[in-house]
Order: C-alpha cells, then structure tokens, then sequence
C-alpha cells in the first residue's frame, strides 16, 4: 500500500525527486490554484506521479494527464485507412486553447520511449498526423497565456539507444547521470545554477541584439548558409514570461540563444552535425539546399523521405523558423553524447528549425505576420567546433559570433 | 523491431488478443469510421494496443486514448487544497459529451491496478471526486449515442489481491484464466456463445417483463429487503442499442438481468453478500436499511465511512438505482473467486446499486423523470444461493424469480 513502486536504484530515486521539484517549482513555475497539464508517455510513470506530487505541493489545482503512447500511432499508420491518417479529433486541440484561456502551466515529459518501432512503417504514412504535437500548442506558446516547460524522462529503451555498448540497467542508469547533469541537479541548489546561466545567457542575447544584425553565416565544414533576419527579429533565451508575468524556462535543460529568422531570406547549404528523430525516424547525414529561403533539396544517409514528407505538409514546412546559438560551455556539448531527442540534442550545437517561428523572439505586427506560421517546427544541428558563426550587420559589416564554439561578443 | 514489448507467456498472448478482438467486434462492436474513446491505466499497455490495433483493422477513424493514473488521485488527495478537491477540468465532461455527438465507440479496461493505495486516505478526501467516474457518461449512457464495452485487464497487483496464496506470475496466469474462463474466451466462438447467452437472458427479462411486478424481495441469510418498481421499470440484459442501432454488450462478461426500481420505495435490511472496492476502498460485512427508499443506517466490519461519504454526494446517492438478479449459470458466480471489482463481482450474484439509473431500463418520460438521477452508481452484490428471491405482481400474487440460484420463470 501507499507509495508507487518505484526504481530500485536509490540515486536514481534522488534525481526523479529533484527533476521533479525543478521542472514544477523553476521549469514551469507552477502557481497555487493552477491547473497542470502534463503529458507523458508509458514507461515514464514515476516522473509523471514526482511530478504530480511536487505541483500538488505546490498548490496546483488539479493535474490533467494526457498519456500518448506511440505504439497506438504505430498501429494506426499500420491498419487505418490512409485517408483518415490526418484527422485528429476536436477536442484535442481545444483542450490546449482552454489551457490557455484559464492561465493553465503546462508540463511535458520528453525523450522516446520506444525510438525505433516506425522504422518499417512507411514515413508517407507515419508522418501524416504530428500527434502528440498540436498546431493549437504552438498558438498557445505565441499567446504566451501558459508557464510551461519541457523535461526529458530517462526510460529503458531511449537508454539503449542512446547506449548501445551497455547492459540494460546500465545504460539507464548512465543516461540518468547524463540528464542530470545536463540538468544541473548535481548542484548544490540547481535553481540558483539556472539562475546563473539563464542571466549570463540573457546577458548574450542582449549583446548580439546591440548589433543589429541582418544576417547570421554559418560557415565550416561542408556548410555554408546565410540566414536572413527581420527587422524585429530579437535574441532571446530560454527564459519567457506569461501575459501575466509567471517567469518559466520553457525547456529544461536549455543553453541557447534564439530569434525568429526571415523566412524569405536563407541561402546556401547546411550539412547536419548531429542524427537526428523526426515522426518517429532517424534521420543520419543530412544536407539541406536553401534558395530564397525555401529548401529545395533535402538529402540524408537515411531518413530523407521522412523529412522531405514533413517539409510538404504545409506552405512555411520548408522554410526555417528559428536559429539559435548554442556555446561550448553548454554541459550537453561537453557530454559528447548523442541523444535522439532534440530537447537535448539542440542545446548541445548551434542549430536552426523548418517550421513555425517562436513569436516571443519578434518585435512588431509586420513582422510577426512576416514570420513562419507553420504547424511543423524540426531543430536540427549544424553547428560544431569546426562551424564558425558571423554575424552580418545592416550596415554589411561582420561580427564574429561563435569561433570554435566560444563566444566573441 | 516494430512489436510492443510482451508478456512471455504465450497462453496469456492468445487470451490478450482474443479479448482485443472480442470486446471491438462484440462488446463494443466498432463500425467502420468511428472515433474510439479507450480508457485504460498504466500496467494495462498490452491489452491497450491490442484493443487499438483491432480496432483500427475494424476501420476505426481514431483511436483516442485517455489513461488515468489512480497514484495522481493519491497525491491530490494527500497534498492539494482539500476545498478543490471536488474539481474537475470542464474539457473533461466536454469530450465525453462531444464523443456523444461524433457517435463514437467507447471501450474502458477495467481492474485495480493499485488497489491498496488509498487504504492511508481519509475516506472524506478520497472520495471527492469521482475520477476516472464522469457524470457526463451517464448523460451519454442514458442518450444511447454510443456503442460502448467495459471489459476487466488482468494486472500484477490486482492479480495479488485476488490470489495472495500465489507467486507474482502465478497468481497473473491464475487471474487470466479466470477472466478467459468468465469472457468465455475458452469458447471456438466466444461472439456465438455470447450471443446465446444473452439470447437466454433476453428471454429471461421478457419473461420478467411479462408478470408485470410491482416489487421484488430478497430473503434470507440476513437480508429481507423490499424493491419497489415503477410503472414503466423494464427487465432488460446486458444488450444494448443505439439510437443508430449499432447493437452493442456494454460489459464484458455480463450476466445479470436488470431493471432501474422506484427510488422512494425501498425497505427493509440488506446484507452484502460479497466485498466490494468504492473509491478506491475496500469495504466488507456491509448491511443497509432502507427506509422509503433511501439507505438510512450503514454499518460495516470495514469501509463503512467511505460509502456513507458516496451517499451523501446528492440527493440520490442514498438511493437506488439498479436492481439485478444473476443466476449460478453465471461462468463467474461458478468460479467462487471474489474479483474486487464491479464488473465481474456482479455478474456473480443478484446485486442492488446505490446511485444512478440506466434510462434503458425504464419506459415512460414521467417515470423516467422519477428515476434516480444521482451521479454516483455503486452495485454491491446481495444474491447468494441462500437468498431466495421472489416477485410480487401488482395484484399481490408472489412468484419465485431465483430460488438456490435457479431461475424460477
């Protein structure tokens, strides 16, 4: 009676504890009398219920689980008619707008529990519905009417992927010192240690802000890419701020810079400098062609019909949303360890999204209309100690940004 | 790749995909293009998917799944304000209501999968809310819009509680068995025997029908209780149609003829003849008296305070709402295991329900307006083979329905 079962590993035990505490206290922030969605998956439990226990401490209201397990998306693009494959049902994304609408903080448990069980369905099929993303999530996050936060939860098999050289219990229980790590519960006071980095990285975006950039280069290493920026296009990090002023870090762990680019204006070629998962797919060696902002040739050692599948799916798919800066003082750069999950991946190298941009990092009504409104928003990383990043001012002068993964502003 | 990981029991694999195909085909019989509503809890994945993947090969347009984590109820109780403890997100009710209108198939798994876990709680917080119970269910029960099936899912822990004398995978086999044996999956043809079965019950309730009663009485072994009936009470079997006429078995198994009784006209003293879990809570040696109609007196060896905490929800709670008689043909009163669970313990023995009427049951709007409305619905078992139950007509004649469990009609 009474308590969860839970893992056998007492340290194990101490991290899901502080993960949980973190993400509802500092991550999403969660208020007395709010209500906290929180989504997970199967195998995730034991964070789910820390989680659950630390925001009714914290006074939530109420805890609204949703629970998608991929292994019914699997059955779905293996036996429904191809025809419905898009359709998700009303109340789905409803429920997210009234999340919004009654100032709920929201809670998301990341990394795949079961990575690789699409690899024999057919990726026209598989990446027909983005459940569990919804595109009312992504209005939700521009209204900016939720404190919300993305943490990743270490299960068995995202552990052997991530491990392959290692035992079972071993692989998890390596992958959990990696999260938190990555996480910062090995400090003393892991809310005072994201304090500390969230300031000194809101200090960077205000620097390259200064600049009045037009443009950011990535140079290195088979890339050569040009991302035009809007005129309101701002540099912000991890660290937003409801319309009601609940301050929340919309991803745990997170180590980047980021603005919303012009979707008109990216040139060049990008060559992936990290695996990456889109619908369920890895998706290795990838090489992407931009032309007037557009990706016209998406090429990959494996996983590029996947990709190019997605980029279809609506008119802003194949064109960017978001570049970001990440330095090598990022603790997931220093790991050196290839996740498959782009909540930590992505703070690991500079990188850039296809899809919809973040409205938070825009100034200005022209612009925002300017920006990608897609549903899709794909991060993959380009950058690497052997990618440079210039940034282009509107006066045509450049200004190193990242050399050899440090900081020159 | 590809395939959710499994139990290793093969015996038990065969029975998982079995019950899949019988409750989509039969219990809740999905037709082509309908939206699933599939209510499961964690530890109940395999049957989850199997339920999922059967359904999708019937043509289901979606299957849409909502897993409740009864360790969340736990931590609400114990660490939320008690004063929300009666709250529930509106999307909850709206997306039953909304399954309602798409005329949607709904399939619940069944079992406690932690069933112990409240035993700490104060009966008084514990049964707050109803969760995962929703009032807007019976609203679309009694609006007969959906084709729906609730059906048991054998898990560890519950296994545990039915067999404490068993070993772990021992007493998982000797549940499966039972649960097969009691959802006639033993059968070549589990649909055709179920539809003999409730073909006999049909015959059974009409025969009922046909001595147009005005009460029922239970007697012996400390029961001697008095059911009044209204006008428009109408003997039915666990065979349902709706207002579409998809023909459908809402429980998996049933057994039990039924009828909803006058609320104002019970009296007399009843004894549960089994234990029965409410609100998580185990609750065993129960008498009720009754006093025009509502329960005026509740004593227990245990659990006592939990269902006097249930009746005073709303004006019907103290009320019934469902009288049943079962007979020992039952397949689960002929196991003589005790489940803890309503499902299948009511199929064992003739059973009254605290709460809520099923409107199918009843012929006439103005007795429909009289029948309970309470959003509560708790059965608890009263039949026993030394429980003679007895019929009296409108006339005063009585006539022997059940007598040692046999049918009398």
């Amino acid at each position: 009676m009474g308590r969860a079962p839970t893992t056998t590993h007492p340290r194990t035990r101490e991290y899901v504890a502080a993960l949980a505490d973190l993400i509802v206290r500092f991550g999403a922030n969660v208020q007395p009398g709010q209500i906290v969605a929180l989504g997970s998956e199967p195998g995730k439990e034991e964070l789910a219920r820390a989680v659950a226990e630390s925001a009714y401490k914290a006074g939530a209201r109420f805890v609204d689980l949703a629970v998608f397990d991929p292994y019914l998306k699997r059955a779905r693009a293996q036996y429904a008619d191809p025809a419905t494959l898009r359709f998700v049902p009303p109340w789905y994304g409803q429920r997210v707008l009234a999340l919004g609408e009654v100032r709920a903080a929201r809670i998301v448990l990341t990394g795949p529990v079961a990575p690789r069980i699409m690899d024999d369905i057919d990726p026209a099929l598989a990446g027909r519905d983005m459940l569990p993303a919804l595109r009312e999530s992504l209005t939700v996050v521009n209204e900016r009417t939720t404190n919300w936060s993305v943490v990743p939860c270490p299960t068995p098999m995202w552990a052997q992927l991530v491990h392959p050289d290692l035992e079972g219990e071993a692989a998890l229980s390596r992958l959990w010192d990696e999260i938190a790590h990555a996480c910062r519960l090995d400090e003393t006071d892991p809310v005072a240690a994201w304090r500390a980095r969230l300031d000194q990285l809101t200090q960077i975006a205000t620097r390259i802000d200064g600049l009045r950039l037009d443009s950011v280069r990535f140079v290195g290493a088979g890339t050569d890419l040009t991302v035009g920026l809007l005129g309101g296009s701002r540099w912000v990090c991890g660290r937003l701020e409801t319309v009601g002023g609940i301050t929340h870090a919309p991803n745990i762990p997170t180590e980047e810079v980021f603005t919303a680019p012009d979707p008109e204006r990216v040139q060049g070629v990008v060559r992936a400098t990290k695996p990456l998962f889109a619908a369920s797919r890895l998706i290795t060696g990838l090489t992407v062609r931009f032309e007037d902002g557009r990706a016209v040739a998406i090429d990959a050692e494996q996983g590029a019909d996947t990709l190019r599948t997605l980029t279809q799916r609506d008119p802003g798919a194949a064109r960017l949303g978001e570049v970001a800066l990440v330095d090598r003082m990022s603790r997931i750069a220093g790991l050196g360890t290839v996740f498959y999950d782009t909540l930590i991946d992505e703070n690991a190298a500079s990188h850039i999204a296809l899809g919809g941009a973040i409205e938070e990092a825009i100034e200005g009504e022209s612009d925002i209309e300017r920006a990608n409104r897609s549903e899709l928003h794909i991060d993959f990383m380009i950058g690497s100690d052997d990618v440079e990043v210039i940034g282009v001012t509107r006066e045509g002068r450049e200004v190193p940004l990242l050399r050899r993964g440090s900081w020159q502003v």
